[in-house]
């Protein structure tokens, strides 16, 4: 049997207890060896819960240990760039959650550290691990519905976050649309402009921090192909996440999936399920796929799925898409430097 | 049994040779007079199919006949304006094909004539008489889902017409958006600024005459909801004509018919229909119910269902998007004049 | 232009009528030069409205016009059998429809009568012209996926008829399920053996005519093959007409239709449309085929695509399976003679 | 925090290494202390996945263990019986794969010593714990949509098991359809009569052993409502599990689950994907949670959801349906004793 890779994730909240259940439960490659938070007994509950015996509430406290060779970052996103940058000085390897930061210097700098010291970065986007995107990924990478034409994806919330998650969220374009950037890309390429149109139509609390709760964006690829975003905060009926690559000789399209495959007859029609609820329920599996794999890579000295580059590029097109919402204009992606 | 409309048709090609076989057949409410095309022969033919006595080759010659209430024009789209103001003149009510013209001022001069005269005009837009779009429209009007936020279109011809027609069709945004255009008024309401993207991805010929084969409208309404259309003039499996109306408590899509319901299964996979194949097929009642309509509004004086306003809204949404697409910016619908 | 048949209708009830109008709107193969029924004033009427000039209240004045080639018999079943003996004694070709009588002695001496004649019979077994039961049967038939292993049919009406009808119907298996006994002999072949099963649990006024209101017919077929057909005379969300035959490549499924492609979703789920109503809508094209492939069969000598064989061995296939229904065992089809 | 219930596993083979796994990985109320196999290597490797210490040949040595509370049996099914007997003699609750056996004296022993003992007995229906069957039953049990009227379930795999294992797995209807037998009763209630028809189609080695590849049975239930079961054992597109209960007020349907919720376009039609391969797929949350649900009756004093008399009905139907098929005749569930 290969041996196993110990890790320790720093920030057990809501991303990070769900990581640890996973790698103790999913992932036996993987040995967790501590856990870190700042609120110690939120680490302290989860690491019980997990049978982990080393919890500690200052991360600089595992950077030394030669024991560990990865570290999973979950903490808020305001602190993965120092974070990262500290981890990278003490040569292990990192998994970070997404966004990498809200300021792309931060993330630069972050990346160079990276860079410098030559560990693995693995960026927490778990849609690229979902069976019905990567089917779709695959048909359309190997070329037998010919060239991308059209892009479509609708990423719908069934509900706002907390207002004060908001306000610090870094907008919907950096919160909700970020998972839809680095869609895009995985999927079709790079992008060359952005357009993009919102409005507060759903919650007008939202016009106290210039966010909007409904949005449109359009891209332009530079394979030519062209594309078109839509985000709700809040579709009632459930968690949309639907995808469609049209091309020249076929369309692939991932529908969403359903609680449920029941279906109810009755004098009004025919009614089926709603979507699984939320994230947490929708991409759980994504979850432990995206985290073994990095610990994979790890073990076996391989380049990490979802890179530094792709956590960067999704920013700067969320950067994008808000500046040509403010601007209303096109907005090149070269522009954001 | 209330009184019959006598009715001339003008235009005997394509769609008029439908609305001929439809008219005889499929609406006794109509009694249909005569048929005119400056193709004699081609008149005769249909004419003769459907029992019709009298035919001409110059549509004058129906003007001065008392007896005809109403004309149906579908000839070629450069010559709607003139025969309208000539049929209007002549005090007969009109049931025009789209676009109305591909002229603005043309378009203005003829509605100014259906003015004065005080006759009915019907545009020809078939897709408001789809029972699916017309059940989307029933619950969005009806408010029982809340307010509008997102409207999604996709509209994608089965294949290319044929290079000369495109090359007079005015392009992608006049001839084939030009559904969507009306659409979306007739779904959400007034357009505010559009954007339009678009490429040549699968016919480099268009780029001769400044066209393209693939692109991406956004639109803002006036009551703040956003939408995106997205068009082609090729999805190899058939014509796809899908809408949904996003709204604050719940959505409303139409999805895509089928030739048959039957579904195959083996080791690939599930294999379901495609769509029926072009808008002959998809629209077949729609050609019925839009003149069975237009008869009963002449004959109980009733408002029609697609006005001339409607026929120039749709028209000048389609110019708009040309010009956002030759400038790369927004464009104000109020820009157009 | 190939010539026309001339055609008279003898009956002009509900199937009737629907027949006439088919025939004067959408078969220009024929040429409906009479209508007949003993409610004189019923024929006058649909006739008047199709405008057609001869009605007569004795189909046995037709008999002797050298002009009419072909009848279509849609009276009350009871007198099918008779009809059809004096129309095929004149030398006329017969559309009759389903079914052929209730009582086998009756059809088969009607047979001879046709096979003296030689004339052409065709039965109206609508559903052998639906788009999609056909395609159904030209997968299986083309062995694509194999030998068929398993049939099964979902035939369920939205209501009860009038109780009236339904005392004189003959029961659920001659009525409602002879459709079915048709259809699977067209899809996989003969069948060997029946064994039915039923039960009064929607209206116990059935009971007073030993009818039933559900059933489900298990069925062996010559070739090995195996079935199952469901019924129900009350499906409150509508006609519900589903297929499948399973094979051992494979499996080709015909779903039901819809009213429309519309799917509503809020916080129940997502609703999507009940089937059209009845037969009237769900097999209105049915109707209209049937009729012309019998016209194209008269005017070029071709065999009927359901003969007087199908209607007799449907028919034997009810009696078969009400036997079983009353003696609590699986019969033979050979049983009934 | 409840306590935790001590528990053994005794059959590690394929069905007892799957809920080990689960045991240790996903039921935190449960402590696996235990593993027991004949083939004492096979118990060792799974122990030491899991990180069980103690691994036994002979289960007499786990049953004077008074810190076993519990033991679930994966064993063969001709060892069931004996090994329940003595677990249930030494007091330890009992979970045990399906079927309890194939013999009804040896069921019958087994009942009455867990019924001396006083220990609860589950029974490995794991499709009563799947979401979509037990929706479909909460819709039925609710009355909304009315008393039952016809129940059909098609239940197929997607490929012969090892010939080996048919040989000795009691036939079609004791080792595939027992699943239907149990999920009849749990979604309908009791059954009255059973008549099976069957056939070899696909695998004529088969006719070696009098056993049968595909069939239907039919049952008449006590309440008058009808059933269909249709069984393969070779559905090339994969493991079919689909449902349906009509009622007299509406219906109820659980659709197959897919693998993905991609759809491909082309030329040829819209294909989509395949259900989950086979049952150890399709059921995996299943096997969870009929094992935690049961290690919650243990800690909680409560009734099992699956019963020793649930396993013996499903037993008895299996016979009745086989003796049915021997004698080409319907055959009454009291008649088996």
């Amino acid at each position: 049997m290969a041996r196993k890779v110990n890790l320790a994730v720093i920030g057990t909240g809501r991303m990070g207890s769900v990581h640890m259940r996973n790698i103790v439960r999913q992932i036996p490659e993987a040995n967790l060896v501590a856990a870190c938070d700042i609120r110690l007994e939120v680490a302290q509950a989860v690491a019980d819960e997990c049978g982990i015996q080393r919890v500690v509430k200052d991360y600089h406290d595992l950077l030394s240990d030669k024991d560990i060779e990865a570290v999973l970052i979950a903490t808020s996103t305001p602190t993965h760039a120092f974070i990262m940058k500290d981890v990278a000085k003490a040569g292990k390897h990192i998994f970070c959650e997404k966004p990498l930061a809200l300021d792309l210097a931060e993330i630069d700098e972050a990346l160079v550290e990276v860079q410098k010291a030559g560990v693995k970065l693995q960026v927490g986007f778990n849609r690229r691990f979902d069976k019905s995107f990567q089917k779709v990924h695959d048909i359309v990478a190997s070329g037998e519905i010919g060239r991308p034409c059209i892009l479509r994806i609708t990423d719908r919330d069934p509900d706002f976050p907390a207002m004060e998650f908001m306000r610090a969220s870094g907008g919907i374009f950096l919160d909700l649309a970020i998972h839809d950037f680095d869609m895009v890309r995985y999927q079709v390429g790079e992008v060359d402009e952005v357009y993009a149109i919102g409005s507060v139509l759903i919650n007008p609390e939202l016009n106290e921090f210039n966010d909007v709760d409904t949005d449109v964006v359009t891209l332009k690829f530079a394979n030519g192909a062209v594309g078109a975003i839509d985000n709700s905060r809040k579709a009632v009926y459930g968690y949309d996440q639907r995808l469609e690559v049209f091309c020249s000789n076929g369309t692939a399209m991932a529908e969403n999936e359903t609680e449920s495959t029941v279906v109810k007859g009755n004098t009004d029609g025919f009614l089926s399920a709603k979507p699984p609820y939320f994230f947490m329920q929708r991409y759980a599996p994504c979850y432990v796929e995206e985290v073994r794999q990095f610990i994979e890579c790890v073990r076996d000295d391989k380049p990490t799925p979802t890179t530094g580059a792709d956590g960067r590029a999704a920013v700067v097109l969320g950067y994008a898409a808000g500046k040509s919402l403010r601007e209303n204009r096109p907005v090149k992606v070269s522009e954001m430097g």
